[in-house]
Parts: structure tokens; sequence; C-alpha cells
């Protein structure tokens, strides 16, 4: 059943709570049970590896890493469509990731020089969700930025299908992308693995998702030990229309996201009654238990309880599209006007389609080229310059109670100490 | 007693193994009890903080959010040369983040715009750290960039001093940066009230250390609630000098971060058994138990092993420095020859001080406006540019068995579904 409300007399926030499905890697014993695995691979290494393999995926696994002969038999048996298919993609998030690269920089100033330079992370560890079924998009949406950031080596984990092996479009992509470290791992011992390393995982600086919510809720675990992304959880899509969208082409936007299933959300957002009546016996079938449709009393209101949900997914189906863009500030990606449904995000447009979800998008970030980036600043003073800082950096030092850092400024100061 | 090693036929991995002082908030006891602090805070909340600040602080609080008035009053109580001195450290962090802004973009080509706008964070919580002193450079180093980001709206919470009232240094910093909202509350508990929102503490979107242990793993515990940024542990930092170098100049450097006691590592890398000698007496006092003397076997090995223990900061003192600044990778604040002492960016130079501590600089940056902005991308197509890549869309979402996210582009292109 659809969900129906009346927001339009309702404070903003409250409607978003309503409207709200928390992930569940926040979940306290699902935080229990991926400590308790990231502890014990930590301990016992593949032998846990695979024993949890044998108990989630139910598999037991020949090689933990898959053999370097399969992701090319894998890129070598992609049907030409599909492999054309996806070498548009790659081309098309490589372009976007190429003009997202930020550049360093350096000031100079009275003999003062402050820099800051970028460099990559050296080993980045992807995680490619299973589930329902393979993912190679999400391979692709991770991959080509940290390709595009200069990464020096990047380790896939996917968790293997009931034959044992990584589902061969992953390989394909993988084979595309010349990846050649790929594990036959999923879930919370996959982040373990790559956290601390085992006798056939590499650990790695950082891990980036997404997966379920033990993937999840083990990153959370690892963190500080290794660097890691955002937490992802279901996908959710805020569709923003007026009285120009078609409703049959706005359910297949909500039914889109629906079918993701697993606790994602599909809402729209309208002013426009009419919308709603015809929207509703359009959608139907399972997904339609993650639909809400929800009456606004007008853009600019739709827009504030976007900003308050804070969405992965906006779509703006609107006469003034650009007012509404304008409005939009907690959102992960925008698709903007109705011939830019939210799938080709998800696949081949350019923006990654790995997006803040659950509401982070108040202050998580798209994936991007900057995932994979790390900054260090340098300073170089020059006799005068130092003397010029000197006094304010010593009166402050000695303020904060520590004398060394005062005389390891002051020893350097003409006349000395 | 100092500690001396030649590292001279080792491998540069296994000498920072040796040199790490890991940082205690990955530590399971500390996690547990930063956990309990949390979830209790979470459920009973000014009445638990007003507990856990007797408890942890020895002072019965009378109010939890400073007064405005007492803001103003350290602010025009600060004496001239203490004013001067925050306000060219002000000035100076200003003047870098600026020069940090990133700008969004638009592509446009063949009938699609794919663009990233920027925008700040709304609210952000700054955690200024107490313990043997008051930090108020600390306060300086996160809410400038916060402020040159734009963010909304600055809390702060700082343990209050057995007076019961937060540092009047601080107070004087928040009255110089006009920051109106500040909270007499310290540890995993400030972390848990930011977090969760109590009666007083509005809660954030992200959360900003430095702190101790246990307000780092405060901060790991709320992460996915809100946004944290990277975990801080104890200062580090690698000399790396050669025969140039003055030795009282260097052990200077060593016992000012050593200073900071707690943890903190001092070491020097140098291929001169000279500098050795000479900065060993050097270097006393309680400060000299946190220092290591590393002979290596010339300055390209020393940025090796810099690299492999990847410093909070490193001090480069070489006839050749750019040779060994071209070196140096993992690291987050690189000062550069003899005249740029640490101190002069731990106080004033411009680069923040917040940096990534415990070998994390191998994935995480310094504090700088990036904390506080996320990215939002957006994409929009014509009716042309969507039928050129609908095809590869809709043949991939096949392919990951995303029959309704075919269909919200199929029923978009000519001719209809």
């Amino acid at each position: 059943m659809v969900k129906k409300l009346d927001a339009r007399n309702e404070d903003a926030r409250n409607t978003a709570k309503h409207l709200r499905r928390p992930g569940g890697f926040l979940d306290r014993e699902v935080r229990d049970v991926a400590r308790s695995i990231v502890e014990d691979v930590q301990r016992r290494g593949d032998e846990a590896l695979r024993e949890y393999t044998e108990r989630f995926d139910g598999v037991d696994l020949e090689e933990i890493r898959v053999p370097a002969g399969e992701i090319a038999a894998a890129k070598s048996s992609l049907p030409d469509d599909v492999r054309e298919a996806f070498e548009v993609s790659i081309s098309n998030v490589r372009r976007f990731s190429a003009r997202e690269m930020p550049k360093g920089f350096e000031l100079r100033r009275n003999g003062t020089i402050l820099g800051q330079r970028l460099r990559s992370i050296r080993r980045a560890g992807i995680y490619v969700p299973g589930g329902h079924g393979a993912y190679p998009s999400s391979l692709v949406m991770s991959a080509v930025p940290a390709g595009v950031a200069g990464v020096d080596e990047i380790s896939v984990c996917a968790p293997p299908g009931r034959d044992g092996k990584v589902s061969r479009w992953v390989l394909g992509v993988a084979g595309l992308l010349g990846l050649e470290e790929v594990y036959a791992v999923g879930g919370a011992q996959a982040v373990a693995a790559m956290a601390h390393g085992t006798e056939s995982v590499a650990p790695v600086n950082k891990i980036f998702g997404p997966g379920n919510d033990f993937v999840t809720a083990a990153k959370l675990e690892v963190f500080g030990v290794v660097g890691i992304d955002a937490p992802q959880g279901p996908s959710d899509v805020v569709v923003i229309a007026d009285a120009s969208a078609f409703p049959e082409r706005v359910a297949y936007d909500l039914m889109a996201q629906a079918e993701h299933l697993s606790g994602a959300s599909a809402i729209l957002l309208t002013p426009n009654e009419k919308l709603i009546e015809d929207v509703e016996p359009l959608v139907s079938g399972e997904p339609a238990e993650l639909v809400s449709l929800v009456r606004v009393r007008d853009m600019a209101h739709a827009a504030e309880v976007s900003n308050a949900y804070a969405p992965e997914h906006a779509h703006v189906i609107s006469e003034d599209h650009e007012a509404v863009l304008n409005d939009l500030r907690e959102v992960g990606m925008v698709a903007v006007g109705d011939f830019s449904p939210v799938a080709l995000s998800d696949y081949a447009a350019g923006p990654s389609h790995v997006l803040p979800t659950d509401g982070t998008a108040a202050w998580a970030s798209p994936r991007s080229v900057h995932d994979f980036l790390v900054r260090t600043n340098y300073m170089n003073f020059d006799p005068g310059a130092l003397e010029e800082l000197a006094p304010h950096v010593e009166r402050l030092a000695r303020l904060e109670g520590f004398e060394n850092h005062a005389k390891s400024v002051g020893i350097r100061r003409r006349g000395g100490n």
C-alpha cells in the first residue's frame, strides 16, 4: 500500500521525520555482530574468512583471491553490447571525475611560503555488494574516481554467488578497468580482511562502500585503523513535481527507486492533488509499500521538506526547475527536468551513483576523486618572516603552558634565545 | 631516557612499527566506556551531562550553556598583546582557508549538463580540549575554516575548569570570532550531547575534534548519526635533519613536541651520527621519555621511514630541503627549513594545526574548509541526449535486474515505452 500524507500544514522537519526510514547499521545488535566478526577475522585470518563465507554465502571457497585468468576470461566473454554500455559508463564517469580533480597551491608573501599538495592514497579497498544480484555498476562508480585520483593499488571484495564465484559482470568490469586484485569475500568479514589483512588479503589504507548493514557496521568498527567513507544505507529518492509532470513517468521514477527494496524510500512531493490521484493507481506490487505521496503547499515548501529529509536523489520535474534546484541544499544528486530520470546517473551519466543516504546528505558528499586524495600542507619561513611572527607565537605558546614550543622559536630569532 | 635506534639496515616499515605509539581511542575498554556514556546522555540528557561533569571535572555546573555576557567579558578582558597575537593567528588562518576554498563547476556537452555545487554544513560542533591546560588555539584552528566555509551555526563544547567555568582564553577567542554558542561540557558526554541533543544542547550535523581518547572514541560511536572528522590521537613529529642542523635547535624541536606528553612522539631521523651524539644530552626531563633518535642511511632513507610512519608533522632541516620535501608523502604538515619551527604552524602560520595523527596521514588530511563543505551533483538531459545514453542505461539496468529503472528511461524516449 502506498502511503499518502497531507503535509501542507505541517512543519517540514516533522514531515521529514515521518518519511525517514533509518538505516539498520546503527542498530546495536548489527553493530555487535559486525564487531565480533571483525575481531574474529583479525585473530584467525583466512580460516575465519572461509568459515563466514560458508555460513553466510553457503560456499566452500577454493581460492579467496580470484585468479587472473578468471578476470581475463570474464572480460573477453562480455557480449559486445554490454561491453559497449560499460565502456560508455566508464568514459562518462572518468570525464566527470577528471573535472573534479583539485589542485594544490602555494602562497608567497614577505618571506613566507605556505602551500598545499595533493596525493592519492596508496591502497584503496572497494566493496562491491551482492545480495539480490550483482552490481557491476557499483564497481565502476568507485573504481573510476579512484583511478583518476591516481590510487596506486585498488583492491576489490565481492561476495561469491552460489557457485562460489564472483559475478562474471563484476569480474568483466574489473577486467575492463585493469583491476587485478579481486577477492571472493563479502560481508563484515570482507571489511575486516581489508582493514587488518589476512594471509590472502593484503590490508588497505581506506575502505569504500556501499554494502549491507553488516558491511557498513563493520566499516564503522574498523574506522581509525583505516579510513572509511561515510556510511551508506538503503537508497532513497524524492521526486519534486508540479502539474507539468506526466503521472506514468513519475510512477516509474518512484517504482525504480522502490525496486531496490530492503528499506528503500521513494517519495513524491507535489502541490498538485491531481498528480497524486493519477500516480497512486499506477504504483503497485511489493515496491508500493516503500512509496509515499505527499501533498505540499507549493514548490518552495517541497524544497523545504526535501532539505529536511536530505535525500540521496532528488528529481525535479517542474515548469521552473531552476528555481527548485536553487532551493535544494541537503541532497546528494539532483536530476533536473523530465528527460533526466535518476537511472541515467545510476548507470552512466558521469557523476557517481555512490551517494549519501539516510539523511547523511546533511554532512556527506557523493563519491568523488576527493575520497581518494589526501592533502599535505607545508610552510617555509625565512629569517625575517620568522622574526615577524615569532613574538605572537611565543606569547600564545606560553599562554597555553608550552615553554619548549616558545623556545623552539626563540632560539632561532636574531640574537638567539 | 631517550631511545636510540640504528635503522640503517632495517626495512623502513619495521622501523616505523618500532616507533609507533598507537592511540588509545581504539582500546576496547575506552570504546565501551565512551559507548555507555553516549547511550546514557542520549537517554537522560542534561541530567546525565551534569552527573558526568561532576564525576570527571569535579564541578557542579550552574549553567550548561555559557551566558553571552561571560563571552563578551572574556573578550574585552584580553590583554592587548594576547588579543593582537590571536588576531594575527586568526587573520593568517583565514587567509590560508580562503585560498583553499573549492569551486563548483558545470560541464555542458551535446544536450547534457552535468554540474557540482558546494554548500556548507548547517551546524558544526567543535570540541575544544582541556586537560593539562586550555587550548584556545585549537578553537581558532577549527572555527576559522568553518567560518570561511560559510557554516551557518558553530557550536563549541569545552570542559569546565575547577571553578566551573570554561577557560577565559577559549571564551575570549570565541568572542573575537563572534561565536555565541558555547557549552561548558567536555569528554564523551559533550560529543554525545552534540550528536543527540539534550534540553540545553542543540544537536549538530558534524562533530570536530581533537580531544582525548574518550572524546575520540565517542566520536566514532556517534558516526553515522552525525558526521565526524578523522580520529585524532597524541601528537607526533619527525625531524629529518642532516649535518647542517644545529643540535640545540633540533633538541627544542623534539622537546616542544614531547611536552604535549600523553603519548606524544618526537623522532629525529638523521644520517649524521654526530647530530645524534650532540642532541642526546640536550634532551632531558619527562619529555625525553618520548624522544627517539634514529640513525638512517641517508636523507632518502629518512623520507622512506617517515612515509612508513606517516607523521603528523615533519620538520626538514637540510642543505637540500626541496629534495626531501619532494620525497615526503604520508604526512600532515611539513615545516621546511631551519627557520620554520613547527610551533609557527601550531599557533599562527596559517595552515590548521588540527592534523592527522597515529599514522592516519596515510588516508586523512589536515583540518580545512573542505571538512565543512558538502558537494551536490546535478544533471540535466535534453531529449536528444537522453536518446543517446538510453540504450546503454536500459541494458545495464536489465543486466542488474532493475526493470523499473530501465522503464523509467524507456518511457521518456521518442515513441514512448
